[in-house]
């Protein structure tokens, strides 16, 4: 075991430091002490400190240079990513979740939520105290952006500098477990965000210790870490106890695994299919249903396949369906998104996942992706927002801000009722219209400048509306809460109710959330995208009809008619029948099933 | 088609240079013109020029900037790699080995040569007039060292800056299809080395016209080819172009892919997925056997794999192999090979190809590798020297230098009889005496500065030894020549006469050439290694004993016995029988048969 493990009175510690000759133990407290560690086996240093009591914060001293550097798998940092860690029992939390099996992928529905926002309290106690309101929206599962300590008190988390370690801020680990057993006593599994492809600029010690990261690839964060070079045991060592401590001493249900197009790997086994495998033995383990999934940039199909090169993940976020879907209702998005903007693009999506799969794409100048057709759409997250596409454009507009109530409507039935996994990010499900925008609490000011540039570079166009607050200021944090008196309130409420019975229809009958393609057919006419399933076991027809028009289109019902019931339909205006054929009126979203034998005709 | 094409007094030039704003074709002989080129699709500049005539040189102009660079697909560099290119026209010439078919992987034994040293000339003439002498020693395939224009007179080829373009001094396109036309006649197959992850440092021009390299992943030789970046496919189309102008316009048997572990591809799709499959396309079309053989320095089985993931290459060179048998037949070889040295590992190596299949190795310092179990023996080149063995430690000496006769004869043995394509380096055939050392003609003090210091930091060990001679000396060149009236007097030619005789029986007998590794077993007693093998019909027991010991060692024949011919014998001391045991001598190689029924007993 990496870092310092508590157990019994007595604190195993044990840190990676595969170069350095020496390494002194620095306890700062209760009472200040130094130890010589021991050099074991693979580049590891260990000391057993017997009679350990009360609360233990340290440094490590790497070839006893008398500088203090924290544990790379510090546990905990209460004052910060650059003071002491501390030691943390895990045995000590009451977990109360014994009968938790976790949550079936036919179940999940995630919501995306960043817990310095999406309360005013900013932390895991001001996550708590909204559950009950998650649940009655009908979501299973929260999707936490990274909760690791990052520098200061205002970050996306994505400036994280010890993997092990939960931010202080939010209520530190003992905050997060809380949560997490509240979640799984209301039938919530918790899925988090973790970053394994750069660490933040800013208390980032691991070059301190040992060749955590390489300068053979190139991120845009810099350095690549090392899964494949020299000494790379080590670091795969440290990731995969990484994801052991928060399914074993977390209960996490889910990680969400931050840009995997950016941790190069050319091992002889990859990284992931070592750690996927792993993940499977630890859920057998467990007993529990346990989750890893992939954001990735690259439309490579083996990141969700098992076996035979399969990387092993069990779904990955898919960019491309929102992508088609943003550019349908709103088509500046183009803006952004110059290679999307058909609607067979959206058609695709949902048929087979990738959208791009070996034409050339003008934004990436090159043949992009290849197929996933066939692959179950278990496999896929689906969403109309996330923390990316809102804060990293112009000044964090939600969709709530560029869209009608129509529109709004329309891309929320899109997501919910796909065959995918669907996502929500925190506030759309009530059109919130406070912005999400990009913030930072670095202490170095040049560091804040070298952010803002870094970002211009990266998102080049999507940076034309420039951010008219710099994301150090505190007051663009504030402006990024959720307003939650807001969701009671006028078109609020009525969005609100919206998603609840598409939630609920989706929950309601196992044909939405039926994953397997062959009983999806997707057509299309004009810009009316008409989804028709049927159950695994070939009954229980079913239309979704979402026209993305502003005119009217007419529709041709499928044989059967009029033995069809209506689901759930749009508030807007009514739908105009004509024999067998139906005018979908501009923007609907129209939900029909076919009527069992002993039912009233329609 | 990419460069120069000549059809019937016309020719067509293109240039690939997605970023430049115009191109100037600059004609420069017989007589001088500019044209204007036209931009066509994807980043590509053409001009047709009539009534073409006599000898065409040209430059290209990227960007009118008046300054003329060679064609990066330049078919010829009369005067070298900084002058004009030259039009080829390949139909003028007259290919004589219609009926050619190519060489089954069973029949395969390679030669693998360079042609600047291989004969006085040094040029492919000088390969042409030794042929007799190669058919004769039994070798059935050419494998030249890169054969692509690079800079000044002498070098291995991996400096060669013109992929498409043969060496001038080698005696231009003319002389390597000559010599190819010459082997097809008589029955030999010739491979290519070509090498597409560096360019050589001086003479490269292709950054003036385009992105064919990537800072984003970085290789001993610097900036790596850009398989999967933007504008990626200009540059995947100008490899896949140059592939087919072997197979096509050279008439090669197989090109053997230099050290494609520095080839970074993380494309949804991989370059050399597509590549193998295009070239089994070119089969298919051509009619001939061909080859595609990577350098591959990761053991990864997948590169030998076809389908699911597998990038699908026909083989690769197992450098385990000879790292086993070095160390065996030259223990001071483990200060090399510092995780080799024990039998077992030669055994495994003919058992299941890689070696190290997932364990720690030290001069890696990680675990490395995974399992080649299964994959059929004609996925694997095997040798026990190779240029890169020779060339790259102390001062370039031969296994006959630092090996005694016996040695040498095992050697060959293990090699000859492994259940693996054998491949021979120019000269070991006779023992030859003289070193192969790393040579280099470029033009500049600094940059021959620079190679110095390169090499002594990429082979760190090998280099303890230094070389007495800077690799530029002419002479270094010179003494690196085979002595080809060695070959016929003493020992030399009883070496010639042991490898004839290994070769023959390699050939006599199918079981030798069967891949199939289920009908192979491989024992160990001490340091005797025996290899027992079944034809694929099941019958035809052989046995290949091999003794890597000073000592003489008891090995029990298998039931069956006395039912066994010898086949072959090395001949230093004779093979002492107690019953069904026999005793056999130090470094003794000794194969053996059953006897067909109607055969007379032993």
């Amino acid at each position: 075991m990496i870092g310092a493990i508590y157990n019994r009175n007595q604190v195993n510690f044990s840190v990676w430091a595969p170069l350095k000759e020496t390494m002194v133990l620095h306890i700062v407290s209760p009472k200040e002490a130094k130890y010589n560690m021991k050099p074991t086996s693979e580049g590891y240093f260990c000391y057993k400190l017997k009679d350990a009591t009360g609360i233990i914060r340290y440094f490590y001293q790497p070839d006893d240079n008398e500088k203090d550097y924290p544990d790379p798998a510090s546990r905990f940092q209460p004052e910060g990513v650059h003071g002491p860690s501390q030691v943390i029992d895990h045995a000590r939390f009451p977990w109360e979740d014994a009968n938790w099996r976790g949550i079936a992928s036919h179940q999940l529905l995630l919501y995306e939520l960043h817990v310095g926002t999406f309360s005013d309290e900013g932390t895991f106690e001001g996550v708590l105290s909204r559950l009950d309101d998650l649940k009655t929206l009908g979501i299973t599962a929260l999707q936490l952006m990274p909760i690791c300590q990052f520098p200061g008190l205002r970050n996306w988390g994505y400036d994280g500098v010890y993997p092990f370690s939960v931010q202080n801020s939010y209520g530190g680990p003992m905050g997060l477990k809380k949560l997490i057993n509240k979640c799984h006593e209301k039938g919530l599994a918790v899925f988090i965000d973790v970053v394994y492809n750069h660490l933040g600029p800013e208390g980032n010690y691991l070059g301190e210790y040992g060749p955590y990261f390489t300068d053979k690839y190139m991120t845009p964060w810099g350095q690549a870490i090392n899964l494949d070079g020299e000494w790379s045991d080590g670091v795969r060592n440290y990731l995969l106890a990484n994801i052991a401590e928060w399914f074993v001493h977390y209960h996490v249900d889910g990680l969400r695994v931050d840009a995997i197009h950016a941790m190069f790997d050319n091992g002889s086994v990859p990284f992931w299919e070592v750690a996927c495998a792993y993940v499977k033995e630890l859920e057998r383990e467990l007993g529990r249903r346990l989750y890893m999934i992939a954001e990735s940039d690259y439309n490579h199909p083996r990141i969700i396949q098992q076996g035979s090169g399969g990387l092993g993940f069990d779904g990955q976020w898919l960019d491309d369906f929102h992508h088609a879907l943003y550019t349908l209702v709103f088509p500046e998005g183009k803006k952004f998104y110059q290679d999307f903007g058909k609607i067979e693009q959206l058609s695709k999506a949902y048929k087979e996942g990738f959208v791009h799969t070996g034409e050339y794409v003008e934004a990436r100048k090159k043949r992009f992706g290849a197929s996933s057709a066939g692959i179950p759409g278990s496999k896929f997250v689906v969403f109309n927002q996330n923390h990316d596409q809102i804060g990293n454009k112009g000044q964090g507009e939600r969709l709530s801000t560029s869209l009608d109530f129509e529109r709004l409507k329309i891309t929320a039935g899109a997501v919910i009722l796909s065959p995918y996994i669907p996502m929500l990010f925190m506030g759309e499900e009530y059109g919130e219209k406070n912005p999400f925008s990009y913030f930072i609490n670095h202490g170095d000011p040049q560091l804040i400048r070298a952010v803002k540039d870094g970002r211009r570079k990266e998102f080049g166009t999507f940076m034309d509306k420039e951010d008219v607050s710099a994301p150090e200021d505190p007051d663009v944090f504030e402006r990024s809460k959720l307003n939650w008196d807001k969701r009671t309130i006028g078109k609020h409420a009525m969005i609100l109710d919206w998603y609840k019975k598409l939630i609920k229809l989706r929950f309601s009958d196992p044909v939405f959330s039926n994953f397997n393609k062959k009983d999806i057919q997707v057509n299309v006419i004009d810009r009316l995208l008409v989804l028709q399933r049927v159950n695994e076991g070939g009954r229980d027809n079913t239309l979704c009809l979402f026209n993305f028009s502003e005119d009217e289109t007419m529709y041709k019902i499928p044989i059967g008619f009029p033995y069809w019931k209506e689901l759930l339909f749009h508030d807007h205006s009514p739908v105009y029948y004509q024999g067998t054929s139906v005018a979908i009126t501009p923007w609907a979203v129209w939900i029909l099933k076919t009527l069992e034998a002993q039912e009233e005709v329609y």
